[in-house]
């Protein structure tokens, strides 16, 4: 493992702040990889090794602003980058050039990181076509969507880190399946500016990483309350609950050994663990963030229905025109339904350090079209509280299946101080610790 | 008033569709509106005439495609425009050029309207700048912010319609202040991409007119639920809350006449008119939408100010930074205080076919940095349902002081037609009747 590809993002700015790594050596250790790789991976839509480069030696060139400086980040490729198109991976959008990045990559570009490339990505991060990507450990498997290149990206040790959004489960669920990392940040903490929009009460851009120290970097970089100022507790110290979610009858074997895998490794750090069941109301979250999806996604096509005409996908085609027959009633009791859950679930949590649960049903499915089921994420996405991805075992195909830490609102600093003390305890098959 | 520029939307819509008028000759008469009178109003920060007749020639080429075939519009300069610059009125955005329309812009384009141009605002629809905008009828005031080119443009009779946006209450303020009027539909249902992003939980694209016929007609091209459907009431009929709001202490002698005055004329109309009393909770709203505000903006401006520096404007660097110090506790609280008003409402009102609140405290403030204070609008912004405002009186000034009507989430419809019916009653000084 002497690339630096395969070094974590954060080992990697430690080695760039000490000045044994350059980014443009990293850069050019991901371009190595990625044209090895990328042919059987399909991560990428666009790639430029050239410019990539030579922003890394911009980098290179300039005092170190920032932990993220030198840093190379995959982009799904429905958040605008001004210095590449952006295709949502729709056949009316090929080629196109935003004007200006979006808000998320202004910030992390003004703190020195290296915008690599776009990923693939399902159509408008939504519905449609899917990505052309494979899963890296099995091309016969998908790596989940809709954040599928940046998933699969850094699965593969392509790129340290990637940008992914999540409206249902679209940024976790990857992750799950990829043995990956990833933090979904509590809901409006981080601006969707310039990423394409879905549903307003749920799209929420987050990313992956390939350890907890990875997410917090990126984390600091969007100053969320508290970043890096809770120290990280003793195992023994913490208290965890048990959520199998109302959704469990979903869940099948690679999910439920997961699951129950974790809570054995933390049991046997010294961790308290308890189960904890939802309130009966927590049971129709699933369908309340369904409605609130498509309700909300009515106005997201709109523009795209009425300029691109047949040309548009029939999947976004119902969403515009509303082929569920959503009524406003229905969208006030899910909205009103979500804002109950939300402000119960502080006091649900208040025994306990952080909640884990399962991050997917198992593995990842075969073949591209289907990109797994949102089941274990709609609910926590519609709840707007952070969601950090664990990697732990594997399923009975051999491939990753991941669990997750969730919080209440505004708890991303706890909840990410909590991931890295136990994260060497759930995810126990990696090997070095990170 | 026999030149088209007179005309309401609606009017003018009649009149394309039974070929009595062109866009060209409607666009050619704005454009020598604006040419006359916007040296003292300055309502426009990028206006194009040749283009713009260019736009409306096609447009009389095309077959009319729906109500706003032909019409042009005014819009407000934070919402991208693929032809025109958009600066947000910000001198670092200056000459900035969006590669795409933004989606509320794309949906009328489709549908045949016309772009005139893009009108002042406040700096990013939030704060710093100022528009240079005057009040058409003194320009010793201002015409309110911060959709204030918008708000004079349509009520000077430069353009029929224009796009605004409410934070706090930059939209339906200026329309009180300037005798206009305006829809602020329901939080979500008109997408916001390719707006500046301010606050996630609160920003809302609407739209201001001379006629509620005006604002059914932009209604109708976003498929608010059930538009057109409802049929217009007897005023007889209705039965209408008087909501003067827990912050009717600081309404001013204008707002109150107004209030008064409405009240009055609905009652000698026949319309049953009773005091609607908010229950105490309510009384937290203006400093919970406050507390969102600030606290979901640190996202809204982290890029600009790690970008922009020094050369960002305090009240961004302020935001960005946090200077309010906002917590995450505060956040919770505002946003279940949000949450559990907005699900009391419809009970409230459940007596009522809308409910009749103050747009504003009273007149216009003289000169143009106050642009006026949102406290009669923030608490119907952060409850997320329709607000139509609708003009009344006149001030101690001699200026405008409307009305507003609002009424809960995903209402629009319903509220639209109790403002047709209500319109001639409440705004008896227009003459000749809408």
């Amino acid at each position: 493992m002497s690339e630096p590809c395969f070094l974590t993002a954060a080992a990697a700015s430690r080695a760039i702040a000490e000045g044994r790594l350059t980014s443009e050596a990293l850069v050019r250790s991901c371009l190595e990889r990625i044209e090895a790789r990328d042919p059987a991976v399909k991560a990428w839509l666009h790639l430029d090794p050239r410019a990539a480069l030579n922003a890394a030696r911009e980098a290179d060139k300039r005092p170190r602003s920032s932990p993220l400086h030198g840093l190379p980040f995959g982009v799904k490729d429905m958040i605008d980058t001004a210095d590449m198109p952006t295709t949502h991976n729709s056949a009316n959008w090929q080629g196109y050039r935003p004007a200006k990045d979006a808000a998320c990559i202004g910030v992390v570009r003004a703190l020195g990181a290296v915008i690599l490339g776009k990923t693939d990505t399902v159509e408008f991060a939504a519905a449609g076509r899917r990505a052309a990507t494979r899963h890296p450990m099995n091309p016969a498997h998908s790596p989940g969507g809709s954040s599928s290149g940046s998933a699969a990206a850094v699965a593969d040790h392509q790129v340290p880190l990637a940008f992914g959004t999540q409206t249902g489960g679209s940024l976790i669920r990857p992750a799950s399946f990829n043995g990956l990392y990833a933090l979904k940040p509590t809901w409006g903490t981080v601006s969707r500016e310039g990423a394409k929009i879905y549903a307003n009460s749920l799209d929420t851009i987050g990313w992956y990483g390939r350890s907890v120290a990875d997410l917090a970097l990126v984390a600091e970089a969007y100053r969320l309350d508290g970043i890096g100022e809770a120290p990280v507790p003793e195992p023994r110290a913490l208290r965890i609950g048990l959520c199998r979610t109302p959704s469990w009858s979903r869940i099948e074997p690679g999910g439920e050994t997961a699951f129950a895998t974790a809570a054995e490794r933390l049991t046997r750090a010294g961790v308290a663990v308890e189960e904890i069941v939802l309130p009966d109301a927590f049971g129709g979250l699933f369908e309340a963030q369904e409605t609130i999806m498509f309700g909300e996604g009515r106005a997201a096509f709109l523009d795209e229905f009425l300029i691109q005409g047949s040309r548009l996908g029939q999947d976004f085609v119902d969403r515009a025109e509303n082929a569920k027959g959503i009524t406003p009633a229905q969208m006030v009791a899910a909205h009103d339904l979500a804002a109950a859950c939300r402000r119960a679930l502080p006091e649900l949590f208040s025994g306990f350090d952080a909640v884990l649960a399962p991050a997917s049903p198992g593995e990842a499915p075969v073949g591209l079209q289907n990109t797994g089921d949102h089941v274990f994420n709609a609910l926590w996405t519609l709840l707007h509280g952070p969601c950090v991805s664990i990697p732990c075992t594997r399923g009975p195909a051999g491939l990753p299946v991941g669990i997750q830490l969730v919080g209440p609102r505004y708890a991303d600093a706890r909840l990410l101080a909590v991931a890295a003390a136990l994260s060497s305890v759930i995810d126990a098959e990696s090997a070095p610790p990170r």
